[in-house]
C-alpha cells in the first residue's frame, strides 16, 4: 500500500496540486494554469505530467502512491463520472477512467464543494465530525453534505447543493440556476450585496454604509460597529442561511456546520445571526449542533481529495 | 451464510414479524403485542422468543439464520442504540447488543420510517433506486432517506426527519416536537383535515365537505369529484410537500420520491399537486424525478429490516 496520495483541485484558471502522506500531512503544494481551451481535453493530462514530474523530483517510485484524488466543479457521480462542467469546458466523461489510463494508479474524483466539505472534516473546522454539513460563501453557495464519514453525491453528483436549495416565493431576479429565490440570492457575497442595496434603496435611515461602495465585507464591518441598518441587514442574511440551514439539518442530523468561503472571514460574529434562526426551527434531534468556521482555506479541496483515496484504498 | 433472515417491525401497539430468504422472498409474517409496560423491559425478550418458536416451527437450524433487522419508533443511531422511544417506554440502550445476547445471532436496528424506506427501496415502489426519498402521510409524517443504497442515519439516528422540516412562518399552533410550521401540520392526515376546516371556516365557498365528516380521505374523494374548495385544498397540501421535497431533493439528489401512508391511498391524483410546485423550486439536477406511491403497506418495516441484515453480513 502505497504511502503518498495526491490530492487535486481543479478551478476554472488554476489547478492546486497537494502531496500528502497517509496521515495527512500536506508535504507540498503547488499550482498549475487550467487550459480551458479546446474543451478543456489538457487538463488531465497537464495534471498527470505534473503529478509525474513531482515524483521525479521527489525522487518517490509510483508504487509508493497510494492514489489520485480529484475535485472539480461539476456533478460527478460516483463512479468518477463528470456531467458536464461548464467552466473547464467538460461534457461527459469518466475522469477516473481517463487519468487511470494515463498515470496506471487508482483514482477517486468527486465534485469539488462536496470533496471540500470532506477536507474541512478530515483536517479543518469539522475534524472530528462523521455527519457534517459544510456552506461556502463565495462568490456563490457551495455545499458539501456529509454522512456517515462519506460525501452524500446523490444519483448524478448534484448532491449537496445547498446554494440552490428554495428559501423565498416572492423573489422576481432569476438565480444563476434559472430558478427563483434561491439561497445563493441572499447569502453569497453577491447577495449580501444584493440585500443591502435593496434595503439602502428602500428606506433613509442613517448608516455608514450610504455613499461607499457595499459589498459584504463592507457590510459586515459595519455590523462591528454597530450600524443599525448593516445590523438589519445581517439579521436578514441570518435568517435565510439559518432558515434554509435547519431544513437541511432537520433531514441530514449533523454534528457539525462548518461555514466557509470569502463570507465566512467575517467570523464568529456570522454565527450571532445565523444560530437563532437555525435553532428555533430546526428539528431537536439536531439542535444541538456546532457551528464552526472552515479553516483550510483554499486547501480544502486538496485534502478532501486526498481523503477520497484514503477511503476508497484503505 | 445463513440462507434466512427475520425482519421485525416494532410498533406501539403490536411487533410484525417476518421470515424472509436472502432474495427477499416473504416466507411467513405474523405480529405479537408490543408489551409496553414495566418500560417495555419485555419486548426484546418477546421477539426473541416468537423467533425462536418460529425456527422450532419451520424446523430451521440457528446457523441457517443470517441474522435479525429491527425496526423502532425512535431515533436509533448506527450502532444499534436507541435514544428513546416514548411510544414503547424505552429510554436509551443497544437494541443491537440486547437482542443478540438473547439470540446469538448478528442483529442490525433502525429507525422504523427509515428501515421503511429501505424495504420500499429493495421491493416496493422505490425498485431499482440507489438514492431515494420516502414520506409517509399517515397520522403524523414519517421520512427516510437512502443515499447511495445504504439509510441517512445521522449522528443520532434522527436523519429523514421529513415531516419536522419547517415550510410555515406564519403558523400560531405549535406541532407535536413542540416546533411551529412543520411539514407535519399541512400534509399528515390530520394536517390536511386542519386545512380543510381552516379553509371551511374561512370563506362561504359551497362544497361537498360542508356538512360531513371531513378527512384526507373525504377531501381526495372529492378532489377527485373536481369540487372546487376541495381542490384548493389539495393545492395548499401539494405546495407545502412539493415545496418542502425540492428543498430535501436539491441536495439530496435523489432518482426516486415515494409516498405512502394512509393518504397515498388518494392514488396518483397526489402528484399532480405535488409535482408542479417540486418542479418548480427543484435544483435543476434533480429534477427529473420518479414520483412512485409506495406498495409494501404495513409490510415495508419487516422488508426494510431484512434488508439491513443483508446489507451488514454481506
Amino acid at each position: 500500500m502505497g504511502k503518498y496520495i495526491f490530492g487535486v483541485d481543479i478551478g476554472g484558471t488554476t489547478v492546486k496540486l497537494g502531496f500528502f502522506d497517509r496521515e495527512g500531512t500536506l508535504l507540498d503544494k503547488w499550482e498549475i494554469p487550467t487550459r480551458t481551451e479546446d474543451d478543456g481535453c489538457n487538463i488531465l493530462p497537464d495534471v498527470a505530467d505534473s503529478i509525474s514530474e513531482k515524483l521525479k523530483e521527489k525522487e518517490v517510485a509510483i508504487e509508493d502512491v497510494a492514489g489520485i484524488g480529484v475535485g472539480a466543479p461539476g456533478p460527478i457521480d460516483g463512479e468518477g463520472v463528470v456531467h458536464r462542467a461548464v467552466n473547464l469546458g467538460w461534457g461527459v466523461f469518466s475522469i477516473k477512467k481517463t487519468l487511470e489510463d494515463i498515470l496506471h494508479l487508482p483514482v477517486m474524483a468527486g465534485n469539488d464543494a462536496n470533496v471540500a466539505a470532506l477536507g474541512e472534516m478530515w483536517k479543518g473546522g469539522g475534524r472530528g465530525s462523521r455527519d457534517l454539513i459544510m456552506v461556502t460563501l463565495g462568490t456563490g453557495v457551495g455545499g458539501g453534505i456529509i454522512t456517515d464519514g462519506r460525501i452524500l453525491t446523490g444519483v448524478c453528483g448534484a448532491g449537496g447543493e445547498i446554494g440552490h436549495v428554495h428559501v423565498e416565493d416572492a423573489e422576481t431576479e432569476s438565480c444563476n440556476c434559472g430558478n427563483y429565490g434561491c439561497l445563493e440570492q441572499y447569502t453569497s457575497a453577491t447577495g449580501i450585496t444584493r440585500l443591502a442595496n435593496r434595503k439602502l434603496a428602500g428606506c433613509d435611515k442613517e448608516s455608514v454604509l450610504r455613499g461607499g461602495e457595499v459589498s459584504a465585507k463592507t457590510v459586515f464591518d459595519a455590523v462591528k460597529q454597530k450600524d443599525a441598518l448593516a445590523m438589519e441587514i445581517a439579521e436578514e442574511f441570518g435568517k435565510y442561511l439559518g432558515d434554509g440551514l435547519a431544513v437541511i439539518a432537520s433531514v441530514i442530523n449533523p454534528d457539525t456546520i462548518v461555514i466557509g468561503g470569502g463570507v465566512s472571514r467575517a467570523g464568529e460574529i456570522l454565527m450571532d445571526y445565523i444560530r437563532p434562526h437555525y435553532e428555533k426551527n430546526v428539528f431537536h434531534g439536531s439542535r444541538e449542533v456546532k457551528f464552526a468556521l472552515a479553516t483550510l482555506g483554499n486547501d480544502a479541496g486538496i485534502y478532501g481529495s486526498a481523503k477520497l483515496v484514503l477511503d476508497a484504498v484503505v
